[in-house]
């Protein structure tokens, strides 16, 4: 949503169309589900030819690698320009991750880097130094498609970092009915936002509570996360062992002296307009 | 669509809930579709809590009805009102209707009545006078899913009035790669059409062009025509023989004295806002 999700003014369309489908297949691989097929409903104000055509691209180019075929679709007038995606496919693993499987005991981990796409959009916003890194990570998240199909063989929880480190594994514990203890040590701050300027505190809150970073947090019964670990490894996967799900509610910070604080997890407030 | 599809100030959000639904239960019922699930997609300015379950309360009443359930969804802030749905299922008969299967000879059938919606449509608008049941069409139009589910074992291809019916058998015909002739006559043009004002000419022309009618217009060779035509008898299915398939392109109109006229077969602009 044109306003809400991106600015016409921070890039080309075709970074929008791939993002559109990026997000898409993020919620996908969560699933553990191999992408099939997606629809995608365009609504714009007069729009000309060579836009539709920017859009197409993007997002075309990322349905190619990730294997999805583009099925249907709708076209509407409106005021502003926005694109809305259906994904969907069949699950790779026995059955599909879900956010609810995870249990106390089992370890937690999250792919890639945390932090760089809202540092990103900070820097699109002239609201920090300039970080062109960052700024691709903001406006072409790379979902995590093949890791997802490897995870479904091993996971018992899944769900994507969408709305931050934070507040989504707040919806895998409230859905799995657990609890979880995090090493901040372990968490893979991305190398930009460490080094970006506001220190290690402010580092620590962008990798928390950033969102977009379209990485997977994965729960992994504890006799299997070795077997993980070397598929992981195997296929080239970067995942960093962040944690633990235990008993009770909520999330808990330990920091490198062995403190605990435990943190606030928010709901997220579409109305609010946080991200845009 | 606010402004596009719908208007607030013509009725109770009910009914744009119902319609949302209406429309892509009718597109799954042209393919012979048993409907199985949909997904929505939200999108609002700051919206009331009342707002949402109207919304919410017109869409439930027609999904139990029609055995569809609501499996997921998006919620954003926007700057218009908009709903964008995305319905599936499997195909009832052996394969999917498409509008691709007609063969010249094939009879058509067009179902219930046509012109109505388009008339309440200019009912609310002030630009005839008031028609209570035509603008209750045009609001909550009725998808035809149990036909759907009887012609796929008949049906050699099928389309939904949504465009106007010109132009949605210009859609089939050119899928088809057939021609058209259509008997006036045999157009079931509204009752509330044929009474209003205007004359024969303009009730004719809301029946050939009027659009939003969402009933289903059929192709089925001529062996199984009869079966067909039984199979809706029983099933208190009201449809209506009105023409045939022909070689070559486009749509004559046929009239009493047995004068043909070529139809012009418009394509939709959806830039151009007609609508709403």
């Amino acid at each position: 949503m044109e306003g809400v999700h991106f600015r016409r003014a921070d890039g080309p369309l075709e970074d929008v169309g791939h993002k559109a489908l990026a997000v898409n297949l993020s919620d996908l691989a969560a699933m553990g589900a191999r992408p099939a097929w997606f629809v995608c409903a365009l609504a714009a104000p007069a729009l000309r030819l060579r836009d539709v055509r920017a859009l197409a691209r993007g997002m075309a180019a990322l349905a190619r690698r990730s294997g999805i075929a583009l099925v249907g679709g709708n076209v509407s007038r409106a005021r502003e320009l926005s694109l809305t995606l259906t994904a969907a496919g069949p699950p790779a693993g026995p059955r599909p991750l879900l956010r609810s499987g995870g249990r106390a005991g089992d370890w937690l981990y999250v792919s890639g880097t945390l932090g760089a796409a809202r540092l990103g959009l900070l820097s699109l916003r002239g609201r920090t130094p300039h970080r062109a890194r960052a700024e691709r990570r903001q406006r072409r998240p790379e979902p995590r498609v093949a890791l997802g199909l490897l995870a479904a063989r091993y996971a018992s929880a899944a769900i994507d970092v969408s709305d931050g480190f934070v507040q989504d594994l707040g919806h895998l514990l409230a859905a799995s009915r657990v609890g979880a203890v995090v090493q901040a040590a372990a968490l893979p701050v991305d190398p930009d936002v460490r080094a970006s300027t506001g220190g290690p505190r402010r580092a620590l809150a962008l990798a928390l509570r950033g969102g977009e970073d379209y990485e997977l947090l994965l729960a992994v019964p504890r006799r299997r996360a070795a077997a993980f670990e070397r598929a992981c490894a195997r296929a080239a996967e970067v995942v960093s062992h962040v944690g633990m799900l235990v008993p009770g509610r909520g999330v808990s910070l330990v920091d490198g002296r062995g403190r605990r604080t435990r943190l606030q997890v928010p709901g997220f407030d579409h109305f609010a307009g946080r991200r845009a």
